[in-house]
């Protein structure tokens, strides 16, 4: 066979021990974190149907999705005259999963009969988007997602509060959740009588604190707002003070609105679950906050870094009828979706990473020759019982080729059993750190590293 | 959205909490398994440039890739008169993983300069095949890979077998592991002045067992060996009694061939060290063991569980130049590989799955309304500190709801607070199992489900 070039695919990434080890760590991290609240566990597919995902993304979406060609003699009958994006539906029927929101919903649909509602599932698989790459974006990425859906109960919004706040309170990042709601976005665009205009109302408000006040309204004109719209929005951008105070501000300025009233409602309900709880992290009720209006109908929630400078870090809302697509109406949830990879990098640039994740083995044993190299076999047998991460050097090497080793992997003890060990069933054990030495039988070997 | 029908490609699965935690049995305990012998994970991506994985697995491997569509103008400049797989190439680079073997050469040769050798490796990822699907054999199934790379002691495959014992023998499964020696195939090979017909004379030898030795002969007679030939063999069928006995019976049979010599000498050395360390599961040295012999180079393994009928679980064996189509010769690896999927069948079969795996929850709290349901928040978010699986029921549904849905999550305790529990600062805690009710405080409560 002929040498190749080794290389990956662009925007791919191979991941090595000590970056796994860091992944490992935020993936525990917040599997735990699901677990503690009954979320359960599930896995999907890797490869969908094309008519599951297409359309589900919007039109961008669909040229994003990595399609898989078909085996087989799929050309026949194909005019090729047509172009790529004709011709790709004849050659391929099967995508790989572009998100976990759209194969959850189709799980659920198609397991109706064998989950109980409500159901909280949770799942962490990567997705793949045939995206530029750059800088942060990849085209393979881990998504880690919870959801609870079967229930219209605030109190699974207040739950995934809660979780954010243990998630990041056990990571050690300060954290600011932000939370808005969708009916409130679409009061907002009902009472000022452009209720067909949500969107770029939307849009421009989301850039308020980038380009300050006078822009945005510069914004809404252009985007076709008359100016008696931009100036009833006033009570929108003069909003300010506590949740409790914003949220008193809508419900007057909603008395004439019903969907804004009820997305008032949902807020405070919500805030005073949160404050009841005695929540650590701080909650900001954001009245700019827009993010995914497509399918949410409810609470939209969104998580930025308070110590670094990087876009949310978590992100989720409720959303009504996700599952109606699929043929299954009125099936409530709300859900939300931690951004491993951005999480990654906030941890690094705080350097909150913990310093013993490198360790692979907690001991190695120094292989002086046969006779010694049994008697140590049989030591890491006795340890590795005990569970405890055990190397012994599979060859009699040279003694600084060895301790280089252990140095490289950063073992944090190497274990000696030399021709005295060997005679009096003893081992001694080097401490890498310090650099202390102490002669000890197996068994107090295995309560110093247990 | 038009409905679309919900289901999921031929040969895929989804998998609902109860298989996943079954799963997860599987995995974390083979994980668990891989570092206590202090190997590390990596991950490769999911795509691998085609160019990567085309011709590592014979023709029918590469009819076998999943190929994923290049975005874009692929077509431009194809001849589309010519067949599929001649087509194929010029709209796709990419395909998606087949193994985790080819990839792991790719990755080392890649990352040599930040891998300290001997380098130890486990890595547990999805595989995709195009095979026809059928009972067992799917189209995306995870492999679960530990390989040892950069040492040729025989105390590696010592590990690897010590590591097979430990993680069947948690999973309570009792099995043969069965080892031979390429090398030793090789010597018979030339031993019988047949070293071009290595391939058609272990091909035979494996259908020793269900065929018997009558049809072997025939078969090798069919497969081109002359009868001289055939009746130099007779020494290697009549091989029996303990690996000690046949390793000298072969020592003699390979006076002078090289090959065999040195492959009888390694099985010696394996086996002297698997009894020295009092491996606990059956071994056994099977000269009818051929498997995987186009990389294999030194010893071979196979795993057989005694008490159900079923192919193998684990396998692997010595490679001596993997990474050589990569450029990087001469370095020297050994690895296994666990089959999860036949494993689940084999302890569904045997009913050894632990019998509380399906408990999503701890506990459930039961909703009575406002003021009790704020108590259980509070009394929820102590327990889940504490890292308590808890659910609080997200609505005052009618008990009799709510207490079904405790049973059909088998969730082994409820609790209430009530009117009484409110004002005395209490919690009643119901066992599902026996019926039992006790009050208590939260506090005890802790203590009780910690």
């Amino acid at each position: 066979m002929a040498t190749v070039k080794c290389s990956i695919p662009k925007g791919t990434r191979d991941f090595l021990p000590i970056e796994m080890a860091r992944r490992n760590y935020i993936f525990d991290t917040i599997r735990s974190v699901f677990r503690t609240f009954a979320f359960e566990p599930i896995e999907t597919p890797s490869l969908e149907n094309l008519s599951t995902l297409m359309g589900k993304y919007g039109e961008e979406g669909d040229k994003l999705l990595f399609k898989v060609l078909n085996s087989g003699d799929f050309m026949e009958g194909v005019d090729f005259q047509q172009d790529y994006h004709k011709v790709a539906p004849r050659i391929c029927d099967r995508g790989l999963r572009y998100d976990l929101t759209v194969p959850f919903a189709r799980f659920v649909v198609q397991h109706r009969d064998q989950i109980t509602f409500p159901f909280r599932r949770y799942q962490l698989q990567p997705v793949w988007r045939a995206d530029r790459p750059q800088k942060g974006r990849y085209r393979e990425f881990y998504q880690c997602d919870a959801d609870m859906i079967g229930s219209t109960s605030l109190l699974n919004e207040l739950e995934l509060v809660q979780m954010i706040d243990m998630v990041f309170s056990r990571l050690g990042i300060n954290v600011v959740v932000k939370i808005n709601n969708r009916k409130v976005l679409a009061g907002i665009a009902d009472m000022i009588g452009a209720p067909d205009k949500l969107v770029d109302i939307t849009v421009a408000i989301d850039k308020l604190d980038k380009i300050g006040l006078d822009n945005v309204r510069a914004e809404l004109a252009e985007r076709g707002l008359t100016s008696s719209q931009i100036r009833a929005l006033d009570p929108v951008f003069s909003l300010s003070g506590t949740a409790e105070e914003k949220i008193a501000a809508l419900e007057a300025m909603f008395a004439n609105v019903e969907v804004g009233r009820k997305g008032a409602e949902e807020l405070k309900e919500l805030f005073g679950y949160i404050t009841a709880a005695g929540v650590k992290c701080e909650v900001e009720l954001d009245l700019t906050l827009a993010r995914g209006l497509n399918y949410y109908t409810g609470a939209i929630f969104e998580v930025k870094a308070k110590d670094v400078q990087i876009g949310s870090i978590c992100g989720g809302g409720r959303y009504d009828n996700l599952t109606g697509i699929f043929g299954m109406p009125d099936v409530s949830g709300v859900g939300i979706s931690f951004g491993a990879d951005r999480i990654y990098d906030v941890l690094t640039e705080l350097d909150a990473f913990p310093a013993d994740l490198a360790q692979a083995a907690q001991v190695l044993f120094i292989n002086f020759g046969p006779a010694e190299q049994a008697a140590c076999v049989k030591a890491a047998a006795r340890l590795r019982a005990e569970g405890i991460a055990t190397l012994v050097y599979p060859e009699a090497a040279k003694m600084k080729k060895q301790m280089e080793y252990a140095n490289r992997k950063q073992v944090p003890f190497v274990a000696f059993i030399g021709e005295t060990e060997l005679k009096d069933g003893t081992v001694t054990l080097k401490n890498m750190i310090d650099g202390n030495q102490t002669t000890m039988t197996i068994d107090e070997l295995i309560a110093v590293l247990g």
